[in-house]
């Protein structure tokens, strides 16, 4: 018995999310089948994070355990011989027995970024949010600043989420503006179901005038969803990646 | 009645090429039931090139005769909102009822992306063609000079191309390779059937070392198309541009 441990790049638009899901195309049902179609074996995967019908990931990280004695690179030659164009293996370590990709991550890291641009652009659309309008950048980061640290996250989570403790600790919420895009960057020790969508959603509000920055503190103490603004779509979003020492900056 | 010219952007992936035909998503068919859904007019849209099913555009040109007096802005949101994503339009010029696209063109800019990373990478695959292997550029740069200049590209055309004038002329044909990728620009005043992907199938031999850059000569004159490599596939295709006024270099 031996346990491995993937890194995943996927492009989420025609996956029904990570999660395992009957009669869906998901990363997780893709990767399990592909494993059993290779070696026979029925695995079961574990994922850091569970990422949402559309959204991407550059380094998802997920293990599982097996009694398959392939070397570690011809795994990943295999599978990515074996899986469809829209799901990469980056790269497989073994690990103990007792690792466990969720439990074990000290922080995730994820991009959402925003296309400003007047028209959207075809061959950037899967991966950006198309937003034509000017944003005020320093003012988002201002506001994003009131989002670190130790705080109740409940006003930017979806309400239908069902985990009782809702404190997380954002590491940065990092704000950066070009001629064409404004990307938010978030790192944090766990993340809310849709909360990373509902804060950029918040954020560029601020960004078009909509808020002050300041406001960013009543909404956090309110822990009442409907005081933060609307859940950004799916498309901008890209889980980063996943860290298993702690967060040092 | 007027003359419209728009410039087209679009992700090739979806559409069975450029062309019309039945049954089938194809980008001209996918325009004209926009145009005629938004106006009530059957246009007929001339393109400045037909590219071949999976092959992108970030310039291609069209034009088509209407009735319709809807100013040039109009046209262009009022298309934007009814496109799918995939195609896009990026500008509108009324012209001269004498415009043709296709005739009036003094050249077209063609872009070809390889993909020289270990791994292929699942957000640009679309849009690059992957080839996990070292090329070398200067070698690739020296044969291309031998294909600028006019010269009958009969080796260089898809056997089943039925046009009887193989006399083109290449104003430049440039390739540039960075860590990720390897980028082939081509300049010349037409192409014939799958030219482009051609001249790269044969320029990528010359950059693995399977053949001489001088062999380009020989390649040429024979006038056969058994003697060029192999034709590269269309994703890593872009129609950059077309021109109306003679090129400068």
């Amino acid at each position: 018995m031996r346990k491995l441990k993937m890194t995943l790049a996927y492009d989420g638009i025609d996956f029904a999310g990570f999660q395992r899901q009957p009669r869906q195309r998901t990363v997780q049902g893709t990767l399990e089948k592909t494993i059993q179609r290779i070696t026979g074996e029925e695995v079961q995967i574990i994922g850091a994070g569970r990422t949402d019908a559309g959204v991407h990931a550059a380094g998802q990280v997920i293990h599982f355990t097996t009694q398959n004695p392939m070397p570690r690179d011809r795994w990943q030659r295999a599978l990515n011989l074996s899986l469809p164009r829209d799901l990469l293996i980056r790269g497989v370590e073994e690990v103990p027995l007792s690792f466990h990709a969720r439990h074990d991550a000290c922080w995730r890291s994820y991009r959402y970024t925003v296309d400003t641009r007047p028209l959207p652009d075809v061959f950037t659309r899967r991966f950006r949010t198309h937003l034509s309008c000017k944003l005020d950048v320093p003012g988002m980061r201002e506001a994003a600043k009131y989002l670190e640290g130790t705080h109740d996250f409940t006003s930017f989570s979806a309400t239908r989420a069902t985990v009782e403790n809702r404190i997380r600790t954002l590491y940065r919420v990092d704000v950066q503006g070009d001629e064409e895009t404004v990307v938010f960057n978030l790192i944090g020790n766990g993340f809310l179901y849709n909360m990373v969508r509902i804060i950029v959603g918040t954020l560029v509000e601020v960004g078009r005038g909509q808020r002050s920055a300041a406001e960013m503190m009543t909404i956090l103490s309110a822990g009442d969803r409907n005081q933060a603004g609307k859940t950004f779509p799916p498309e901008g979003l890209c889980m980063m990646g996943v860290g298993y020492t702690p967060w040092e900056g």
